[in-house]
């Protein structure tokens, strides 16, 4: 069943807004009875539609219990990537669990952004989260925070801090992501590093590791700057959500 | 560093050509005396290029030891998506670990395709497979099987059958997949069906299950068609090749 966020002032005046008003009208057709689910502040709750216009009204059927989030805060921080790849990061971060995204410029970034179009592009990214949220039956949307350099993030509320580095996987090293997570309590917070194409500078390895990060192969094979997140997600969801 | 997989004609008269003789002239520069990895055969080498031309001699320096590939055999029967989404699942499926693809028709998929058209397009699947399979540090490259309907799959040689099923994930399914991972056994053959955008039509689902597939949810979230194959690769590998 389709999912929408919502805000407070909606949820309060049981009205849902803007595109996805426009979604529900033009793209779903949907009618007067229709039934989705919208989400408001980590709750979830099936609604029916009682009338649909530019705005769209419903009522509450009942409060849907049943927790679809990762037992832990996950934050990604993505060295920013060529191309269109972030499109994909962050909506398939989504679905896998992610708790937010930070795009982080790193020495080896190719790609230059002027801090005129940093408000853009993080619109357009959070809007991506909020469509994947919805797809994946989240009942939160990962925010997408900033564009930041490496240096300029402050780490230390981390309960852990996991570097993906590949030169790791060259040389043999295969148990530190797992120890990791097979230490993780409920609500820890977890900062994963991953960086762009051409990895990680030593100077940046460094300064990592004087700050507490622990550098993980993920696996033996390498894996690229824009699928290297799904294999910790998927480690940290194997490990803690299936039984 | 550079790997390309090459024929056994090619290895037994030490030299690279075609498309890897182009890359390392005309896109990588090399010269005589430059070192690339050449893999043949399930075996890697160190080699160095001897003489660079339309063709590309060279002479080994050490056979590389260390096996990067999962202990067992995930075959992936990709329910055949719309758009350009499987350049990027054989890409990163490849990334993965997966021994090979099956580009399989089902009642959901939108796209048809043509008879005449099945042999390009999986001469061009191959292709991705080869380049990802070297850029990721692999030992074999995965074939990309065929385009089949799924009711023409013969799947009574595989020691486990996966069906990756999202109605499972919605309805609080969350031991299956674990618990076939931690039965397997090195050589395992694994196959894994994963539906397409539409996802898996009743029908199939219980001609599958009548076959021996187990359905599992891939943790609790939705994931999409061209997601679902990281959650299970990574998921074997963190049990498997973890420690």
């Amino acid at each position: 069943m389709q999912k929408y966020f919502i805000s407070e002032n909606d949820f309060e005046s049981r009205t849902i807004t803007g595109d996805d008003a426009f979604h529900i009208r033009k793209v779903l057709r949907m009618k007067s009875g229709d039934k989705v689910i919208v989400s408001n502040n980590s709750k979830a709750y099936l609604v029916s539609l009682t009338a649909i216009g530019d705005e769209v009204s419903f009522e509450i059927i009942e409060e849907l219990i049943g927790n679809v989030e990762l037992p832990v805060f996950v934050s990604i921080f993505q060295g920013y990537p060529k191309g269109d790849k972030l499109d994909d990061i962050i909506k398939h971060g989504t679905e896998y669990g992610a708790y937010d995204f930070t795009l982080t410029m790193m020495k080896r970034c190719v790609v230059k952004i002027e801090e005129s179009k940093k408000q853009n592009k993080l619109l357009r990214y959070n809007k991506i989260a909020k469509e994947a949220a919805e797809q994946s039956n989240r009942n939160i949307v990962p925010r997408v925070v900033d564009i930041l350099d490496l240096k300029k993030i402050d780490f230390s509320s981390y309960d852990h801090k996991i570097l993906c580095y590949e030169e790791d996987a060259k040389a043999g090293e295969a148990s530190n992501l797992k120890s990791i997570i097979r230490s993780l309590k409920k609500d820890d917070k977890i900062a994963v590093v991953i960086g762009p194409e051409g990895g990680i500078d030593d100077k940046e390895l460094e300064y990592l590791k004087s700050i507490g990060f622990t550098s993980c192969a993920l696996g033996p094979r390498i894996l690229r700057t824009e699928s290297a997140l799904y294999y910790v997600l998927s480690s940290i969801s194997y490990e803690m959500e299936l039984k």
